[in-house]
């Protein structure tokens, strides 16, 4: 039977790597949430990257690039992590740069897996029925924060994999993906109280991004599923 | 005001590391409730070993030996990881040798801290009283599996999380601390809910350890907290 489990720092992932396996790479706060979102809005193709040089670079080749580091939109770019930022009709049919202070190190990290797509609320029924039609290991692996633990990319970890535990027969659940199932089913109907003292949803709301946060959290805006081919992420056709 | 946080995994150690931080050694199956019970029982230091190479070289020296690897006592040393196996009148004023899956290679990671210390149900409520009078930042080392994220270290962490964030001027919780504690919160009423899953304890399980399972979920069987002086572990004076 396949493995469903949950890796919380994209340093752990080499002991989690399996060849055959589809790693969901998650970053709820906002990376991964803001890719949905530019993919839903008409954008071509995003090509992550993982050092703000590397971004510039794309700059000045004519690129759009969002660039942001530790919440904060970096000047000379042209978006910053918010998801609304690419809710804007000039990234129609374009090929867009994303590099992010977490999400596209998680990218780095698992871009030799065997499949890698991107996991977010905002995509999450589209994308855990399709991973329960792949008869394969599935690696949900959170982008966390400079390589610790965080709350709200568990807490997606463990609503997917709920979903696919739900039917017994297609799941074997490793012990992070168990933990994380329990800590959401314990979390859905109240997230803000376990959010509301998280270090990074504290970060955000500082910055005044509550809207933000209330967005990435909201099910299901899109069917898209963004996966890595090469050095793109493209829709999952 | 200091921190507590929560570890998963040995390998990221590295990344919570602070200099100024107590760092409490978890192998709840069974390594850190098997040392706990040693020195209840009067052994006078433990070495912990990471190598079996190690370990065999000290039973040549005529030390008392107890290596583990899977779950399994390995031949030709004393004991096993069994904490019934310490329950022995010859270990009283010794010095024993113990290496293990997790656990030993955990306290070898963290071996620099300012202070490392040895946690387990069955001496939580004598170290959480003591980590409270420290004013010191609090790190919760899980041993995991083989640098897995592991079900029952995680679930002490959340025990012991939870009961130094009771006062709240004492800690503020990093994310791990937080999850952690929410997952014990709501395993407590039912842990057996929450293990039956987990992969160690079904791999205990099947080698007829529950007797040993049960031991290691029972609380304050003990007031020592063993302490890492050089290349030993004795009991906090």
């Amino acid at each position: 039977m396949n493995t469903v489990d949950v890796c919380i720092s994209p340093q752990l992932y080499p002991v989690y790597h399996k060849d055959s396996s589809i790693v969901v790479v998650i970053d709820i706060l906002r990376a991964t949430s803001a890719m949905c979102t530019a993919f839903e809005h008409g954008a071509a193709k995003i090509i992550p990257v993982a050092a703000i040089e590397e971004a510039a670079e794309y700059k000045k080749q004519g690129f759009l690039v969002g660039a942001e580091r530790n919440g904060i939109a970096i000047e000379g770019f042209d978006f910053g992590n918010s998801p609304f930022s690419y809710m804007t009709e000039k990234i129609k049919g374009q090929t867009i740069v994303i590099s992010t202070t977490n999400g596209t190190q998680a990218i780095h990290a698992a871009r030799n897996a065997y499949k890698l797509v991107i996991g977010a609320f905002t995509n999450i029924t589209a994308l855990c029925n399709w991973l329960k039609l792949q008869d394969r290991n599935v690696l949900l692996l959170c982008s966390g924060w400079k390589n610790k633990f965080n709350l709200e990319d568990t807490l997606f970890a463990g609503a997917a994999a709920g979903i696919l535990m739900e039917d017994h027969s297609l799941f074997k659940s490793g012990d992070g993906a168990l933990a994380a199932s329990f800590l959401y089913e314990s979390a859905q109907d109240n997230p803000y109280k376990y959010l509301r003292n998280s270090s990074h949803t504290e970060r955000l709301a500082e910055l005044g991004l509550k809207k933000d946060i209330k967005y990435c959290f909201s099910l299901d805006q899109t069917a898209v599923i963004p996966v890595l081919e090469g050095k793109y992420l493209v829709p999952l056709s």
